[in-house]
């Protein structure tokens, strides 16, 4: 099959995390807390290049006072933070060049966050460090084609998902092979069983929590395209899926906003609306795009995609009325017994979407320019490009 | 309802036969044929002005014969002719300014023309002077509005047929009131009961014959248009019914043809089915056309129309396959989990005549040229948009 570089890619992604660990026993007795290491540094999955740390500060129920606590050792000694918000607040701060995330946790655990202590217990018990190598090939394939990620930009592929796939099937090919396979709704259960019924389209049992879904954050698009990807690459394997390419393509039409959310999670998740409803509107008036790009990048926001056809003209007939019971007509003509009423559609991509942008609610984004192959997101849009691409190199 | 207009109408229409009558006398003598005078001015339903003679020669069966001798005879009196054929040969001859047809016919009475005695008995037995001036309104009605002549020009109704529909309604009026509601296919029957079932849109059961249907000429489109014709005189009885009036109109595309046939009827029924061809195909490419018109002038025809849009251009999307059974896809783009191919339409009126002119065949026509608002059927042209735009005044 030619997999030798596999092998290789395992040495390239290996982490050298002694330092990573020595910087956070280091921060934990600066900050007088116990804090617990419990991400993928922790559990030796990160990879190579990849030292964020993710510490938890465990309260008993009251995550508002552990946040406090935090807060509080981090002004004291003076360190560079910020505040963040993903379920609830957490801090950021800057340390020894390394990030790290201080994040206060409940242990009566109801939150997806909460429950990170028992995904860590979980996953170490059940990967040794052949695993993990596989755990970060999938990772980097699932990166590489922006299916990584369980946040709004991306839709797709936690980290602790990919653990788990590795645990279920036994290493990265394995998951591949199987995921060529699957039919949607994808659903898995590793020890645990549940009863449940889950409506989302990629289901994985919580192995900590039979409740629970941990393939919920994956949407049908990313699904989609990680099975697609995986036939792509077991029929013919190549180390392309692990390195991001580029690709220009030209004849983009596009949206440049200004982006007026802090948090690219919610930006994205309003973004993508938008998009949406674009496209919806756009399709209802026969303009059809490829590509549906939804973008942001600090203060910028982007939507866009590439017309099959950016003018349209063409007429429809409608049967009117049969002579027996023709009363009046303002238009049509008659063919056989029959009157026949065209419609018309004369559309172009530019005046729908000044007239969709006119009336539809952007929700707090404002419009800097229209047009085609704006230049503000090019980089990322040749990423894309690529991503799309490869869907159809298979 | 202010219908006074019918009377002054009816004493303008009404035709003064007692020259054509000695005319047709003087010719008999002249040839010294046993010639039978069957036609409208025989039966005195003629309009005024029409005084084309129709003289039937009538053999026992052997219908050949009959021609030779007449044509002898003619020959013999050194009379302008022409060899004409419709049903089967006869001879046109052009004496003391009018037009005599002289038609041999067979009492074995096989083809329609063989029964125009019975008609024409049947005929006289029924009109008295004022159902003709009723057939009379009716036939010029019919005229007006391009809707009489059993022939392949216009697949009309017959002066016969206007005659039956008299008889049966009683006048002018009541049969346009009855038209106007009546419900496709029609069926009409006076004395003589028929078990036969017909196929065509228009079936009048000949009271000479109840196998034959006196209205088989009669095409959808003919009849539709007379239905709703007779909708709008009903609705608003105007004089403009009785006179032929014109509308320029322009956009009109069309096909100007040499005409290699010398009978016209013969050139309609080739041109119409080539015409119905071209706009089918026109239309199974999305190009649809108003007003389809089929002319024939002496050596040239014409088929042409107004496209309701020339050029169109636009794309529809096909779904493809699902991701579960992608295998391989050249083109498409993914939306959620499946493949979308776009089928393109780009098509201008020009390019797809030319094509179809090419493709097709054209019976014996010979393209002249094509284009928008070719001159050269103009005046026949404004005659057929006054008449369907008499259709969506109504």
């Amino acid at each position: 099959m030619g997999l030798e570089f596999l092998d290789r890619l395992k040495n390239e992604l290996k982490p050298d995390t002694e330092e990573a660990l020595r910087v956070a026993q280091s921060i934990k007795s600066l900050l007088g807390l116990d804090l617990k290491l419990y991400g993928s540094v922790a559990k030796g999955t990160n990879l190579r290049g990849d030292y964020d740390l993710d510490m938890f500060y465990e309260t008993n129920g009251d995550k508002h006072k552990g946040f406090e606590d935090i807060l509080n050792a981090v002004k004291v000694r003076g360190l560079d933070y910020m505040i963040k918000y993903s379920e609830h607040p957490y801090v950021k701060v800057r340390y020894m060049g390394y990030n790290i995330d201080l994040v206060p946790i409940s242990s009566t655990h109801r939150s997806a966050v909460d429950r990170t202590p028992l995904h860590y217990r979980y996953v170490i018990s059940k990967l040794d460090d052949n695993k993990r190598d596989e755990v970060r090939l999938l990772k980097r394939f699932m990166k590489t084609l922006g299916l990584y990620g369980a946040d709004n930009r991306v839709n797709g592929f936690s980290g602790y998902l990919c653990e788990l796939l590795i645990i279920k099937y036994g290493d990265f090919l394995s998951v591949l092979e199987s995921a060529s396979k699957w039919k949607i709704p994808v659903r898995i259960e590793l020890e645990t069983k549940s009863e449940r019924e889950f409506s989302d389209p990629m289901i994985v049992i919580d192995p900590t929590d039979a409740n629970r879904n941990a393939g919920a954050a994956v949407s049908l698009s990313t699904l989609s395209r990680f099975i697609i990807y995986s036939k792509g690459f077991i029929k013919s394997p190549s180390e392309q899926y692990f390195h991001i390419g580029r690709e220009n393509r030209s004849g983009e039409f596009g949206v440049l906003l200004s982006n007026p959310y802090e948090l690219e999670d919610k930006s994205y998740g309003m973004l993508r609306r938008i998009g949406k409803a674009w496209r919806d509107y756009l399709e209802k008036n026969k303009i059809f795009i490829e590509y549906l790009h939804v973008l942001v990048r600090d203060k910028y926001a982007y939507i866009g995609g590439i017309p099959i056809m950016s003018k349209i003209q063409y007429a429809e007939l409608t049967p009117g009325p049969s002579v027996d019971i023709f009363e009046r007509l303002e238009t049509g003509y008659l063919k056989d017994e029959r009157f026949y009423i065209p419609r018309y559609f004369i559309n172009d991509i530019d005046n729908l979407t000044e007239k969709f942008i006119s009336d539809h609610n952007l929700r707090g984004f404002s419009v800097i320019k229209i047009g085609y192959d704006l230049p503000e997101f090019r980089d990322m849009l040749e990423v894309e490009y690529w991503r799309e691409k490869m869907l159809l190199r298979i």
